[in-house]
């Protein structure tokens, strides 16, 4: 397995990712995507947007980062976003107190300790400044909100906060998404954007970062109707780590299907299990590696307590300081870190309920009845002539109490006498003055708050993990060589061309010929005229470039058809091809629909014998 | 001209976009994209792309969102990007004094007028708040800057603000930058993404928002050396509005080619002057109206004081109030606003040099001379053990002063005495102390500070143009009917799909592989099976959708080949075409590279009478 120094220097290098701001010495937290990061990751976000909005039939919005501050109290982020900060005493620097627990005792997830615990775990193991070493027993451990806070319009302005979800965007537009999707449930609406976490001290690099891209897909669902359509991922194979095997001394992750994982009830529900098996797909195609991949499913102490059932997409990267080397296939080392990728999450109808809460509107789908249902209802109308003597001033609130009541539990109503209770006080009230009575009613639907299912995609550790695991070394000619074997979708330049020489006008002339052919068959294409050959092709692999076009003198002078070299990036091999045939040979073999292969193309036009390979 | 409020109208109805947390009672400022805005946004975007990144081989980078406070420093941003802010005494709302100055007065740019006067401008009109009528002649005018500001890392923290430009995650990293373009000049950057502006007062809705899209390319550039490709765009025709004649009498906007505003100086960058070309063919592209479309020129008072030359592309689309009425082309009218869509500034060294002076970094590119240059330079090497007694504590100072005298004016030493400043005292220093010389130093290059010339686009303003500018409104059968002619790059939907009547499984069967078989084209697809085919059409012509697909009995029976109508979106005319090829015509009708035109389908197949047009 790559160590992560290693990925993180080529992404520096070539281009990919790198700590922003570095001019000024840089902001932990902060990382800016060089070209082929950013070309990478849009990738990605295209191909996320191909199968969870387009192919899916769900609905794209865009909606503003910054946010009021009421959102944030119904949705909780304003109460319990927050993460343990302990500052040091000495060096006054600031530190998550769970993970100081997590690095120097066993205790594995002390994200859900209590507070006064955490601080007696401090003092119980002395644990000390990783900064300077004094001793932080004495230091108080406080709830730290992690959003990013700010002022909107002038003066005092109002409250706002930098979104630490992109969901909260849909969510709260609900009463408006449901008349674009006609009132029918299910529908799934989607974002893809900016989100923020205030981290208390981002210690991982590009793992755990303060702005970061979410990929969120929010499914609004009937609970007691709406089934997903798992037959079409139910034979897809999923590595599950489930509760139970986390939590058994020799449990470890297994294979099963998504089938069988919901119909034994290892996946709770039939819409997760659904979209672990759309998810599982989609990395494949995107070319995150299977052995190094899992769902975890969340410990009791991890769910939020309106979750019924969350699942990770874990994926396993190189860790700080392992030792780099070959890591073509083979097994995973246990030196890699599992990092979370995705979470997959049965959401009840805790965000619309909430949102409807706080705001006063309704968050929910008049669900029309297949035929008018006629039901009974039970009514009181109290008589205030009599409650207003009985309870003077709480006479209102009783009669609110009888009406309530009288939904809640009819049945009371049958003894002569009913008790309600009014601000911690018992009263008795005669039945018959309730005037309760029980009416039938027609009715032409219900108004039902949907559930919802969401898959919440990690875009920046997505493109991370797909670089990590395209990681490659291997020896060419004699030489090192490291390459990114990218799936060609993802890759941020389909293919290169390269002229021999540079001071030939002709061949130079050809190779923006070639370029231009390659571009006008939509492929994008990167044009190097500097340095050596072989320096040339060992840029374009550390790139991920899938084929570099060389164009050398047999391209312009010759008996029969001239020809240019097209290389495969992950064999180094050569084919010579006429130079009328290059576009469409080289559009073929990045096809996915297409079964060109380059084994094929090295059958048709013969190869070039290695030691030409890389100049 | 269609009014603003037809437009908003429309946007919010069918999904394009809305004011953001409307269940909250909003936040004035900030706006959602619903389904349909977001999708033309993002072909807004790819059309961006396509255009200033990838076909001028340019890079794209993307970068955080929230920058540290030392950027906005060294950017000027912090100390500049100031408006004028007044308070109202009574009602508390915050105003833009320059706002009220222009509403209330002949004034147009008070902008630029300094605080004094525009105060002295409120008490002499007796200006009064707009929302309460109370006068604000007693109420100072302040300056309010417009970035967020939020805290990074908790405690103290660290002063962050949401970026005001897209451009400055570009202009700090141009130290790493220059590495991916090799160290040579010139280079363009990219970057589309969010920025942010806290308006005092955004009282023009979508207009002027707190939070908005940008799309920027910096290119940075030796003056020296680099010359635009001018001849690509020379003639290409423009709308100009220049400086001169905006300030004579009778001044209009007139129309010319790149090549003759470069040539005659109207234009004074051929660089701007490219990109104005550049731009105009992209405007036409994604359906800007040229008709209400042109590039304005700076006043000399708004200039930014680095800034040598800059234009607007402005375009005129509705204002609030206006009529709506029948807009299918004619001249525009006089109520229309005109709006800023795009900035082009030659930026000179201003970026880079305030980055370079701020970070203490290097912002420059090793220019490689052709040949090593023999260049004279002189220098000093002052005899310390004279102004060491001379001049006591102060020698260093002076010998320091004497270093860098040679280096600016090396005939001062030719006298026989030189003199030079130390903390506000002269100093008469004799010439032989300070052993000036002029040696020859061979050079093999020099460093250079690029200049940067910069398109600036605002993203949601051109989306807010093109759908301004698509608003039609017609009659079909004898009914008021609402379109929008979206060029098919920019429509959200390619083409809609529908059953005629919902109760009979052939038809759906049918209608569905229909659907599949445009999606499998490429094209995206909206099924639709709700309401009357009326009804379907007017909605898919309210969204823009080109082409609408009916699938009738003559699809499943009859004889001669089976077929289903499809119907052009500007015309409502219909054409029966067989059901085996409507995917290929509809993808031949949305190529723009093919020809195939809406007439040749009804000549090929034959056009349906009027009177089903709208069932």
């Amino acid at each position: 397995m790559v160590a992560r120094e290693d990925v993180i220097e080529l992404a520096k290098r070539r281009g990919f990712f790198f700590g922003a701001n570095g001019a000024y010495g840089g902001v932990a937290g902060f990382y800016t995507y060089g070209p082929n990061g950013a070309a990478v990751k849009d990738n990605l976000e295209s191909a996320w947007r191909d199968r969870f909005t387009v192919r899916q039939g769900n609905m794209e919005i865009e909606a503003p980062t910054i946010m009021p501050e009421a959102v944030f109290e119904a949705s909780g982020h304003l109460d319990g976003f927050d993460d343990m900060l302990v500052e040091c005493p000495e060096c006054g620097e600031s530190h998550r107190a769970d993970h100081l627990v997590e690095d120097d005792t066993d205790i594995e997830e002390a994200e859900s300790i209590p507070i006064p615990e955490v601080e007696e775990l401090i003092r119980e193991h002395d644990l000390r400044c990783p900064a300077c070493e004094a001793p932080l027993s004495d230091e108080p451990v406080e709830e730290f909100n992690l959003m990013f806070e700010t002022s909107i319009g002038p003066g005092t302005g109002q409250t706002g906060y930098m979104r630490p979800e992109t969901a909260q965007g849909i969510f709260v537009e609900f009463p408006r998404l449901k008349e674009y999707a006609r009132n029918r449930l299910p529908f799934g609406v989607t974002q893809i954007g900016p989100a923020y976490r205030n981290e208390i001290s981002p210690r991982k690099g590009i793992i755990r970062v303060r702005e970061f891209t979410q990929a969120e897909l929010e499914t609004f669902i009937d609970p007691e109707a709406d089934e997903p359509p798992l037959h079409e991922v139910a034979d897809v194979e999923v590595r599950l780590y489930p509760a139970t095997e986390q939590a058994a001394d020799d449990g470890e992750a297994y294979t099963t299907t998504v089938g069988e994982a919901v119909e034994e009830g290892v996946v709770g529900s039939a819409w997760v299990g659904y979209y672990l098996g759309v998810a599982q797909e989609w990395y494949e195609r995107i070319g995150v590696d299977t052995d190094r991949f899992r769902f975890r499913q969340h410990l009791p102490g991890e769910l939020a307590h309106y979750a019924a059932d969350c699942w990770d997409a874990e994926s396993q990267v190189g860790a700080a300081g392992t030792a780099a080397g070959s890591s073509d296939g083979g097994e995973p080392r246990d030196e890699g870190d599992w990092i979370e990728i995705t979470g997959f999450a049965y959401r009840s109808d805790y965000d619309l309920s909430k949102h409807a809460e706080g705001s006063g509107e309704s968050f929910t789908v008049f669900k029309q009845y297949d035929e008018p249902e006629t039901v009974e209802r039970a009514t009181v109308d109290p008589d205030m002539a009599t409650l207003g003597p009985e309870f003077g001033g709480d006479a209102g609130a009783v009669a609110d109490a009888l009406r309530t009541l009288a939904e809640r539990d009819p049945d009371a109503f049958d003894a002569g006498e009913v008790e309600v209770e009014v601000d911690g006080e018992t009263h008795a009230v005669d039945a018959e003055v309730a005037n309760f009575s029980v009416e039938e009613v027609t009715e032409n639907g219900e108004h039902v708050t949907p559930h919802v299912v969401e898959p919440s995609f990690g875009v920046d550790r997505i493109v991370y993990t797909v670089i990590d695991h395209a990681y490659r070394t291997d020896e060419v000619d004699g030489e090192e060589r490291t390459y990114l074997a990218l799936d060609p979708e993802m890759a941020a330049t389909d293919a290169a061309v390269f002229p021999l020489v540079s001071n030939d006008e002709r061949l130079l002339d050809l190779a923006d010929d070639v370029t231009a052919d390659l571009r006008a068959a939509g492929l994008s294409v990167e044009y190097d005229d500097s340095g050596s050959i072989g320096r040339r092709y060992r840029r374009q692999d550390e790139v991920g470039t899938p084929f570099c076009v060389t164009v050398d003198r047999d391209g312009i002078e010759g008996d029969g058809p001239h020809t240019v070299t097209v290389r495969e990036r992950d064999s180094a091999r050569q084919v010579r091809v006429p130079v009328a045939d290059v576009g469409a040979e080289i559009a073929a073999l990045l096809d996915p629909e297409d079964d060109r292969a380059f084994e094929a193309l090295a059958a048709s036009y013969g190869e070039i014998e290695t030691g030409v390979r890389t100049g």
